[in-house]
């Protein structure tokens, strides 16, 4: 497929080294850019795989904003981000584009380290309406600023959530003039769910408005009277029919901002022309963008779920080259989706929650078999917690399944709404550690510590399947919050559909024994494998440790870590997250309570953030790899004999 | 006052020991009732300070409550809560009411631990609607408790916030009865903000529906035609009315929750009715009931915001007896609202950000001096910090003053929308440690160690007024997100205004040096009061002890800490918050880290919830007032000597 993105047809996009350049072409010209971003996109996305179905839908709407805008010093603020590929390769990244979410590459996700024209951290939805509100409120009382235009992109499931609310409800509290840019597709990563998705869907489909607004649209285009005030007219005609036929006030209007739209997402020209209009109204403006999911290529508007992020592709068939779901070990996302619909057969009580992440948590498999007692609540993850307690306070047993980054954003409903009433809600917290990829807003380093200081709250990690399936079925038993933490990736083993038993709450294992081991390595998790792979370099070597796998945090199996404490000179610990108030410290902690002196080498993420790449690279990097292990061993060892 | 709580006019209230008495009384006698319960209200917090404004407005909506809803099978679920006095007084604790908020007394906020009638724990705004939400569709799937109602209670400041949106948005996506009442008295603690207040506040006193509701109303009535179906027909009418008029769809019919009011929250007899006539519906709905803050007391209602929580009064005269605001020594947050305001006379990018609470934090000052510099952005915490971002990123210098148990509730932003990016945001933690009263919901115990874990967040807690002004100067000079913590109450000294200068980041310094010392006390913040005391104790017992303000949590004075390790045998950390990866679990990491294998006892909150209490009880029971230190001491001392 080289051979497209090196075709002659790409003619306008390689002329475009920047939106300056952008801004020379002839409006007429901006379809067959779009059309040549769109083969851009395909012919790289199918190599180097990223988020596609988004960033095909926005092409047409970021050209006309680039377009439009004076960028950088106007500024473009995207929510989420991953929508944004056309934005990287129009500001100066379209070769650099080729090495995206590779180590060292550029992000996934807009970033300010990496760009001027990334004006704010993207990746977490719902953050856009409140940074871009800052920054166009800040230009108002800064001189030479006045003139700056701010613009927030946000998508229909983003701005469902309570952050964007707060943002939207604030917005006409002090003086300015944001534009947001609805860019509403009709779905999130999954079907979008909500009271105010299915509110857009009947201001996108009312008939008898849309008729109207083009029978209008057409006589003033026919009789040529779009004079620059008229067109203005029209616009705010548009929402005044629009009010009167749909016999609903607009919800935006009701939060004192001014309503445009909905507009066709994908007319490029429309779209310079309307941004054209409202560009320099004051005060803060919401427009309305119809989009398609995929749009240009066809298997991904058909499947926009699955083409969300397929992986590598190929492009002229659509056929998908790597699911990574061969089931040969299954992902740990699977173990915990079959899992739980295994518990929930046996136990009425057992429910799921999801924050719009259905098929990502594989909580799928519990709303095929059980829809009524799946709750996807879009993405909204303080309600998903809070709600979870409700319904545990009413004897349900719900399993929360939320990516351990996105959980920071449930942070205190965690604290006040489930662990005062110690209520029985277990956490499934998938990609917890490195993810690889997605790099810095994705990581999930955060959990034990933020968990931990957390009173009444049980924390654990499995490090194989057997052990992920018990301790889910022991949440059953518990009356408590109960963490379980698991990576982004594959498991340990293919034959993992065991029988589940109850296990001891706070009691790790020994799981390599070696005479004469004067290193211990204490493990969370899956981490267990990288010990594992040490131990047998190390054995090479005459250098025999024990490994322990202590399976929980919280609590600590302090009986297991005194015995292997007196005997030995020397622990390492090792955790897939931060080791700032993590599993580690809470061994350090308890030594030193315990007036024991061994001494520990804590392995995991230090105090620094961590890029995107590989996992097995950035574990590496950061030092908690095998080699990163057995180094921390050899390491103290030649510190005894030297 | 003793006389009005004995007096025979509180006939109705001492028949009433729990809600099945109260479904005895007639309607009529209702309104008696309600006076009663607020002499009652008016004579114990005139005595025994707590919430009177909101819990005087609230007394009505209770009463109604309880007498049309069978509870507790029927579920109330409280926002907020410190309007549920009367609740509270009514389900069987009119008499331990005399110890509200006091050690071993009931709390001051509804809570299950204390009675079967607080279903769910409140304190933080915005929880209930998703809260109430999980029973009820709990409950349609519960044998035999398809019938029980539940009804979330909620003010218009709390509806405005992320979550209680998030709850609205998904009110209606899976089936439910779920009764919303909004208790609108048009104020937070301070002025409510934003667009939905607005909103609210135009639907309220939309002249030409109230005038044609009373119209009708008055004309059914005449007629005596106001059988139960057409009753029932008015209320639907009513509505038709108010969209046709005020020509404004409803935001909540938006979100699809019926939508029924607004009525007049005070008026106890029509309130039954209503409720009794809405309580069988199907669906989700929403009561709209207006209601004045401090109801009932003269004072309060023309002063609500002081009458919020005003301390002892003199009930006769209205004169508040403590105002705990005699200068002498300042409260912290006094100190900060008025060292802010200076800075910000010197730098115009200085602006103030607070999560409706201008006076709780004291940025009153800088709104009265800078209006178009302070951002009140209501109970949004979470936009609160992204939008500080967002300023941060347009080169302002955005200070961000929320309390510590409410800072949970903008984690993620925090690390997603500020520290990742390494903004310049400084925030002003205030009631940071035990803060007393309020207790387990409010004590802000977690900040040290869920703001450790997040690389490039500089941490520090000043012990005095003059370390605290220079640490808000010093912040100018950074480029980094920086924490200052600091407790609820008074500071330390009187003439505290000196002038403020750059101080080292990360530096610790020597507060006591005694011959001889064994054990150094390292403290953080205001901790060094009780260490001093704790020293002056020991030392009338011959055992010196050395003291160090270490300032910083992050970073670490790790000079100063090998220095001390080297030289003592013992070190005592003090911290007001939770050891759990707190400020000496820092200490242990680093002393481990670097092989040092000098004593430490870690003094803080345990792994434990804290309950409500004075703030001098709560720490001595916690073991970190003077007394807790002194014993630490003299523990380790004996140890050596045994």
């Amino acid at each position: 497929m080289n051979s497209i993105i090196d075709d002659a047809s790409n003619s306008l996009l390689k002329s475009v080294n920047s939106p300056s350049d952008l801004r020379k072409l002839e409006l007429e010209q901006l379809p067959k850019l779009c059309e040549e971003i769109r083969e851009f996109l395909i012919s790289h996305l199918s190599i180097n795989p990223g988020h596609f179905a988004s960033s095909m839908g926005a092409v047409d709407l970021i050209v006309a904003l680039h377009y439009v805008f004076d960028t950088p010093d106007d500024r473009l603020v995207w929510d989420v981000g991953h929508q944004a590929y056309a934005h990287k390769i129009l500001t100066g990244r379209r070769d650099a584009f080729a090495n995206q979410r590779t180590y060292g590459g550029i992000s996934g996700f807009p970033t300010p380290l990496e760009s001027e024209y990334d004006t704010f951290i993207a990746g977490h939805a719902g953050n856009s309406i409140s940074a871009a509100l800052g920054m166009a409120i800040a230009d108002m009382t800064t001189p030479g600023a006045e003139k700056r235009k701010t613009v927030a992109i946000i998508g229909d499931a983003s701005i469902s959530g309570g952050l964007a609310f707060e943002g939207l409800n604030n917005a006409s509290n002090h003086l300015n003039n944001l534009l947001i840019v609805l860019n509403d597709n009709d779905m999130s990563i999954d079907n979008n769910v909500g009271a105010l998705h299915s509110y857009l869907s009947d201001l996108t489909t009312s008939a008898g408005y849309n008729r109207l607004r083009n029978k209008m649209a057409g006589y003033f285009r026919k009789k040529g009277i779009l004079t620059e005030a008229r067109k203005r007219a029209i616009i705010r005609f548009n929402n005044s029919v629009k009010s009167l036929i749909s016999k609903k006030q607009n919800i935006f209007e009701g939060l004192n901002i001014r309503y445009f739209g909905p507009f066709d997402g994908h007319d490029v020209v429309k779209l310079v022309k309307v941004l054209r209009e409202i560009k320099d109204m004051e005060g803060p403006r919401l427009l309305h963008l119809c989009t398609i999911k995929g749009k240009g290529y066809r298997p991904a508007e058909e499947n926009p779920t699955v083409w969300h992020a397929p992986g590598k592709f190929n492009p002229e068939t659509g056929q998908r080259l790597s699911c990574g779901q061969d089931g040969n070990p299954p992902l740990w996302q699977e173990v915990f989706g079959e899992t739980l619909t295994e518990i929930a057969k046996e136990n009425d009580n057992v429910v799921g929650v999801t924050a719009a992440m259905p098929t990502g948590t594989s909580m799928s498999h519990l709303l095929n078999e059980f829809p009524d007692r799946t709750f996807d609540v879009g993405i909204s993850e303080g309600h998903a917690v809070t709600f979870a307690g409700g319904l545990a306070a009413a004897g349900k047993r719900p399993f929360v399944a939320i990516y351990s980054s996105f959980l920071q954003r449930a942070y205190d409903n965690i604290i006040h709404d489930v662990a005062i009433q110690g209520l029985p809600v277990t956490f499934c917290i998938d990609r917890a550690g490195i993810v690889g990829e997605d790099g810095v807003t994705h990581h999930g380093l955060f959990d034990i510590a933020y968990l931990r200081c957390i009173p009444s709250m049980l924390i654990a990690s499995p490090a194989d399947e057997e052990t992920m399936r018990n301790l889910m079925f022991t949440s059953l038993s518990l009356n408590a919050p109960f963490a379980i933490r698991y990576p982004r990736g594959k498991a340990t083993t293919s034959d993992w559909k065991t029988p589940m038993h109850d296990i001891e709450i706070g009691k790790g294992r020994q799981i390599r024994r070696s005479d004469g081991a004067r290193t211990a390595i204490l493990t969370l998790g899956p981490a267990l494998s990288s010990a594992k792979k040490a131990a047998d370099e190390l054995e090479k070597e005459n250098i025999p440790v024990d490994i322990y796998d202590m399976i929980w945090v919280k609590p600590l199996d302090t009986e297991l870590l005194k015995k292997v404490a007196l005997t030995h000179d020397h622990l390492v610990t090792v955790e897939d997250g931060t080791v700032t108030g993590g599993f580690g410290s809470a061994i350090v902690d308890w030594l030193r309570e315990n007036r024991m002196e061994t001494a520990v080498t804590q392995l995991g993420v230090k105090d620094e953030w961590v890029a995107h790449g590989s996992v097995d690279l950035l574990k590496n990097l950061c030092g908690y790899d095998s080699k990163g292990i057995s180094e921390a061993v050899r390491n103290y060892k030649n510190l005894g004999e030297s």
